[in-house]
């Protein structure tokens, strides 16, 4: 259960307890962070881990990428690593390699480390073995100051991800919709539209159905509050439907009939706008605002 | 099961049996299109019946529009309608129409009857409920010239799904891929991507398997020959995995992680290019060439 | 001058002898569309004629595509033409047809009448010789009831145009932007933006200058009011320069740098929405709302 | 002039000779890449140069950007600074600054070094003054590795620019163009189509016209061979007259008429392909293959 922003920021004990494993085995990064409070938002309180670091010295820096475990490496296998690496190797599948994917994949950690002098960071729990194995590839190629800025933009998201599950947002983000067709240039009116999460939440409503008013938008957010939380979504627009409707010609089996448009969120603090733009023979989205 | 394009051309008895009922209760559009064979695809028998009636009398086509049923109508409801009238209103779902719709359907069937002086026709195979109802209010505002040449785009349609269904294609089409990404203005190399065949297809596998080359695109056709029939279809991207493997900065739950293309073949005779464009923050498809 | 909405209200008469001449050489369109005033705008003087010939019988309607001249045809070389038919066809280059395209348009415009019954209308103002003839011979292969209902479009384009020169707008519309970095998922803020008016435009400024806020939006509409006229604009957005200052990563000469937006304002009464999605290597725009 | 390929890849002094200035005050890039060769290609001199800068130690990239001169700074000023670097702060508008923003770039530059250790770089030629403040107060920001990295992708452009001047390009490049009708989901097939070469190129031509074919392509490249150079283009796409001409609906002013799509050539030796997908309300346009 994540713990509320009033909570956490009731001092830096309860601060340092509830975030002070974001940045692995580094707890002196919330410890230094906290001052910069008190926190309105998670986003705030990443956005101040993140200064924290920034004007951290070379040496804390290398010291904390320096802390994190080899990638299914030894200490994985041994269970010697964090309880938060642990859960994220696990979601990777990084349990499920094969004996000969364990023994590349510990030569190429090695091989990282060895040219690089810290070890290969990437923030696995949304990443597949296959990601994996072509990042560490693509990555042994750079140079060090390239790998040294990858590898800690690899580390803010992993605290990032366990930012989110540590501390309840503010509730403030929400997601909105705008369909146009293109082939008209007006707004889609009288469109139906689906909304699913996709993914286990919980208590949460898995799906969603409105329409769309006379300027091609809902009706209000389609998603806010503790309803708007990250993860996977996916709208479905009824276009074949719509054009069908509307009497722009189409072909007899359209092109375009139910529209997928799937997407994640990730920062539930924010306003996320997902439109439409569509003929009968083209649609395209984009993270608006 | 239909006819081959050599056993459809063999005689103008042959033809007629087999597409004759492609316009209702209009055999005559077949046995005039008959002499501009022979027929090399069902395209060109498509052309040739929709050039016999750009070539009619306005009596020849007024009569043509007047012989179809009503949607639902009293011939539906006692089965006095040709076959394939039959089997089109019950894919619709409008065997399944409450009292109240039905009883509003009829209303408006009269109605527009009274005003153009043929019967409302949508090409209904892949209609809905939704469909018929806003289609039917909308061209009951139209004026005559115009709703004239609406009825009549829907009768081609009406007998362009009845040929694919009387008529095996020649095999010529087939189907390509190219996946852009936008955000570094190269190729999308090594991307994986899967596609399905959405709906019933007998024998045909239902799923395929690709990766994308050093040119974005599939080494092939994706689909081609028999596999390549009209009906709907779905991409699979990996996008979410193929910015991660590249290094492309994405949000910890990316935007875009697996992302659907869902279409449509409607002339399995054509070539269909059906591309991908994507940054990590934005998607769009369209039928290529 | 244009007149006003007021002065064109006042009365029966006035109305007609304002609007009158919008339908070539049929002032009774204007006469009985006036029972649906009074009028808010231009718009709705344009919807009501519409909808008086929607309710027109087929004789009225083919006296009115019987009442246009031949394009460049013999009353056009005699001036026994309306005034407004004579500018329109002067602005589309008519006059400075060669010999040999004069009397192939004189030999299609026959044809295309004995087959009709009706002569070729095309809204000329702002076509071009390329664009005459390619219509005239795609409308020519159509069937009857197409090419009068497209004969009718083209009827209400003209009334349109001569509309707007005849009655000034209410005023109430207006243009606005965003733009969008689709590279990075993010409204593009403090872009350089400027707006240039096309063609001879009397006192009007040519020239208009902007920043785009935090929301990638301008603060206000770009143009409002009297500025806001009918006719063709062009943004520039300053993309390359926009990518540089915020360290995307571009080539050394950058695929985008100024990028222009040409488009048209055809009903100065609207809202125009047109906005830039960008990123390095992409971008489009869109009529929105 | 540029020298040719062979005559760069006579001689590792040849080499140096022509390229030993690409990377400021730096000869020894140029000394230790001549051994990747032969070269076929720019292109190759590039990444050869670019590999040793990968395989060079800490302190020899140090040493490199440290031997850059302050943008403007008194060595500018006094004329103490490579040709190379004296003519691209010229074509910058770095000469024209005021004497506030040349004390507020100075400050900048100062504080700069002072905390990163090395001057602040930034490819120039095509940057403004307005690219130079706002990209010096962002990177400003930075930590010391994000920093190092971005100053090194400068200097790489900078090296990329210098070599075009130096060595001619391997002729292999081209341009090509499509566009597709999203309207109706078919190639823009008869649009007229032109290419502008914008600024100085001295003997080439400036402009091209073409009409696409039935694929809506050029029938061979727009450009190739010598005509194919780096610098800026524009398209121009008549759009609104292929749409007139075919049929589609559009207002009577259209949206979209003639359309601009401006872009840059980067690199001479590379395929670019620059399609047009438009319908009457929207376009786009992206780097394609």
């Amino acid at each position: 259960m994540p713990a509320s922003l009033a909570a956490v920021g009731a001092s830096k004990e309860a601060f340092v307890q509830a975030v002070g494993g974001c940045y692995e085995k580094s707890p002196w990064v919330a410890e230094r962070a906290f001052a910069q409070g008190p926190f309105a938002s998670v986003s705030s309180i990443a956005a101040a881990m993140k200064q924290t670091l920034a004007e951290a010295t070379d040496d804390e820096v290398l010291s904390l990428l320096r802390a994190h475990p080899d990638l299914a490496g030894r200490a994985a296998l041994q269970g010697d690593v964090t309880a938060e690496s642990a859960a994220e190797q696990a979601k990777a599948g990084l349990r499920s390699l094969t004996g000969e994917e364990l023994s590349k994949l510990t030569s190429l950690n090695e091989r990282y480390t060895a040219k690089f002098g810290f070890p290969f960071i990437l923030a696995v729990r949304n990443a597949s073995k296959r990601v994996i194995f072509a990042s560490l590839e693509r990555r042994m190629a750079g140079d060090l100051m390239e790998e040294r800025a990858e590898a800690l933009a690899q580390v803010h998201k992993i605290a990032w991800l366990r930012l989110l599950d540590a501390v309840e947002g503010n509730g403030k983000g929400f997601l909105t919709c705008h369909v146009l067709d293109v082939a008209s240039g007006t707004p889609a009116a009288g469109m139906s539209v689906t909304l699913t999460r996709l993914g286990d939440h919980g208590d949460l409503p898995s799906s969603y159905a409105f329409t769309t008013n006379a300027d091609g938008r809902l009706d209000g957010p389609a998603l806010k509050g503790p309803d708007f939380c990250a993860g996977a979504y996916e709208w479905t627009f009824h276009v074949g439907e719509y054009f069908a409707a509307t009497g722009v010609a189409t072909a007899p089996t359209p092109f375009l009939g139910d529209v997928p448009i799937r997407f994640g969120i990730d920062n539930p603090e924010e306003h996320y706008h997902v439109p439409l733009l569509c003929s009968p023979w083209t649609f395209s989205t984009y993270r608006g605002s």
